[in-house]
C-alpha cells in the first residue's frame, strides 16, 4: 500500500515539501499569517489515524511531538494547535499551527477565518532551507 | 503533579463526564448537533501534548484511538475530527467529534460555528448510561 502513495492535488497546491521523515512529509502551508505545517503519512488511502497500522500511529505522534518540540522552539508561540480535520481533503494530513495572541484569526482556529497571503519565493527558499536541516534531529530525538 | 488536577471550570460547563480511563477524562461536549467528545488527562498545568511525559503521551494517544474506533462503530461518521486546540480554554483537551455532511456545520470545523444546542436530560442520562459501560473496552484494547 505505501508504493502507491501519492499527495492530494489539493495538499500539493496548498503547501511546500520541507523534509520527508521515516513516516510523514513534513509540508510548510503556504501562508505566511501562521507558521502552519502538516505531517502527511506517505501511506495510500488512509484518511483517519486509526486507518494507520499501531506502529505507524505510533511513529506519527513521534514525529508530531518532535515538530511540536521544533515550532515551541523556533516560534515561542502562545499556542500550539494541533488538528486532523480532513472534511474538504480526506487524505490524512495533520495540522501543526504555532499561533499568537497578534494573529489574524485568534483565538478563532485558522480554517477559513482570513484568505491565505502565499510568501514570496525568498521567503519559502529560506524556509525549505531551513527546515530540511530538521531532517536529522527529528530522526534522532535526544529528549 | 497528578494529585493536583482540577477541571477547567470551563469545560466543566460546557460538558459532562462519562467515564474515567486510565489517563483521561472522557466527556461529551453538550451539544446535541453533532457527537462531540472530549478527552482530559488527569494531570495538573499541561496545555500541550508535549507537555505530558512521554508515557503519558502514549497511553493518550492509545485512549484517542479507542474512543476513535468507537465512535466510527458507533455513529459511522464521513469523517472523524481530532484536534487540540486551547486556544479559549488553555487546559489540554483533545476534541474527538464525529462529522456528517448533514450536520450544521459541514464541511467547515465545529467551532463557533453555529450555537450549541442542549441535550435533554434523559438524553444525556442515556448516553452517559451508554458510554460509562464502554470503559473496560477502552481499557482492554483487543485489537
Amino acid at each position: 500500500m505505501s508504493n502507491n502513495f501519492t499527495l492530494h492535488p489539493q495538499l500539493a497546491k496548498d503547501s511546500v515539501l520541507l523534509a520527508d521523515w521515516p513516516l510523514c512529509q513534513l509540508r510548510l502551508i503556504n501562508d505566511r499569517q501562521y507558521p502552519w505545517f502538516i505531517l502527511v503519512p506517505r501511506r495510500a488511502d488512509i484518511q483517519e489515524v486509526i486507518d494507520l497500522s499501531e506502529s505507524d500511529q505510533a511513529q506519527l505522534w513521534q514525529e508530531s511531538a518532535q515538530l511540536s518540540r521544533l515550532l515551541k522552539a523556533q516560534y515561542q508561540p502562545d499556542k500550539l494547535n494541533l488538528a486532523a480535520l480532513g472534511n474538504m481533503v480526506p487524505q490524512l494530513h495533520v495540522h501543526h499551527i504555532a499561533r499568537f495572541k497578534t494573529d489574524p484569526a485568534w483565538p478563532a482556529p485558522v480554517w477559513g477565518k482570513v484568505p491565505a497571503v502565499a510568501y514570496d519565493e525568498a521567503e519559502l527558499a529560506a524556509l525549505q532551507a531551513q527546515w530540511s536541516g530538521h531532517e536529522l534531529t527529528a530522526t534522532n530525538p535526544k529528549e
